[in-house]
């Protein structure tokens, strides 16, 4: 399919300019003293309800700003500014992931002060779309992944990329197991088949089950 | 952000030529007296269970043929082959979405006999994705959107592109409505609202409900 190649070459050129901005962002996440957090997921994981209830936690003992993608509405910028974070809405309008550029002109909006103390913590909460933004670097330091356990358990071998990418994956609604077909053990076996450093946090943004782990670990990551 | 008009300007181009043979795909299809409809969800939303159950029983009276698309594994297309129907497997290596270029190599593959009695009926599967797929038109005669409760109920507004090109949602996992917060009519008021045409479905693959609407209506489409 020679049309495909074609594609793929303009796709190259766009990922390499993308990736010469990313690795800018991430000298100015540095200067600012800021620790970047890229939080990837398929539409409804629950990557804003995660965000709303860790937050109101992290942000006893540091600042926290969030970049928040959306193709469309600003209702979870909406939503995550009401924890007290430092918001700004990226809305991309029929963009399927956010790229290094619009990061780029968010952070500085943003205008977050130096931190003098403990690291800032900056979230972005990417377009909700398993594929794409694993192809686009934003300059962070860290990559998260939620797959929800609604689902199925066999996403990490179907959506490999995004699964390989990740620092950590948050296997999240573990309160709905009873009601779906999704085996968790095995669901961590494929995740480590693509990606055997990855941390895994078993965990219930509704319930709070697993939130602690969570938390903690993204606290010392941050130091 | 003059980077993205370039990246605008480039997939314009690719979208015109994807069209010209969408547009091909769709005159072969009427050839084959085979009626096509395109498939959009999200990842794990059920589009390959709704298969397993709707084909089963559509293919009494008439020939169903499949064309599976994922970025990676083969293990959907495995699971449709057993319904018996007629199915190819696309595997994308990355791509985001399915093209009306694989479409057309899959479909000449399939080597559908042209039917003299019944119209066939081809599902085309379409990578778990629910923006980059709604941009490419395939050649198909009806275009589907599954939404499972587990998504949340604001999914049509937050992608309204894919929600807007389709003739018919279907909302699935009913089943799952006791244990998470999805209101139903507030769902139908949104996706009305950016698409006032669309025939709705509540329905789960899972326990039948809804699935005899679904059938009956499908094969109605397909006259």
């Amino acid at each position: 399919m020679g049309k495909n190649f074609k594609i793929i070459t303009v796709e190259r050129d766009v990922l390499r300019k993308n990736n010469d901005i990313a690795l800018l962002n991430k000298k100015a996440f540095d200067e600012s003293n800021a620790h970047c957090i890229n939080l990837l997921s398929s539409p409804g994981s629950g990557k804003t309800s995660i965000l709303e209830v860790i937050i109101p936690r992290l942000i006893r003992g540091r600042n926290v700003y969030v970049i928040e993608g959306d193709v469309e509405t600003p209702n979870d910028g909406l939503r995550i500014e009401k924890t007290g974070a430092g918001t700004i809405q990226i809305t991309t309008l029929g963009s399927c992931h956010l790229d290094a550029g619009m990061v780029e002109k968010a952070f500085r909006e943003l205008d977050i002060r130096k931190s003098e103390g403990p690291r800032s913590m900056l979230f972005i909460e990417n377009v909700g779309n398993l594929v794409c933004p694993a192809s686009f670097y934003l300059g962070e330091h860290l990559n998260g992944v939620v797959l929800s356990v609604t689902e199925g358990d066999d996403k990490p071998l179907k959506y490999p990329k995004a699964f390989r990418n990740a620092h950590f994956i948050m296997i999240n609604k573990t309160d709905l197991l009873p009601y779906v077909d999704f085996d968790i053990s095995r669901s961590r076996e494929y995740i480590l088949k693509i990606n055997p450093g990855a941390r895994i946090f078993e965990m219930s943004a509704k319930t709070g089950e697993g939130i602690d782990g969570l938390i903690a670990w993204l606290n010392e990551m941050a130091r």
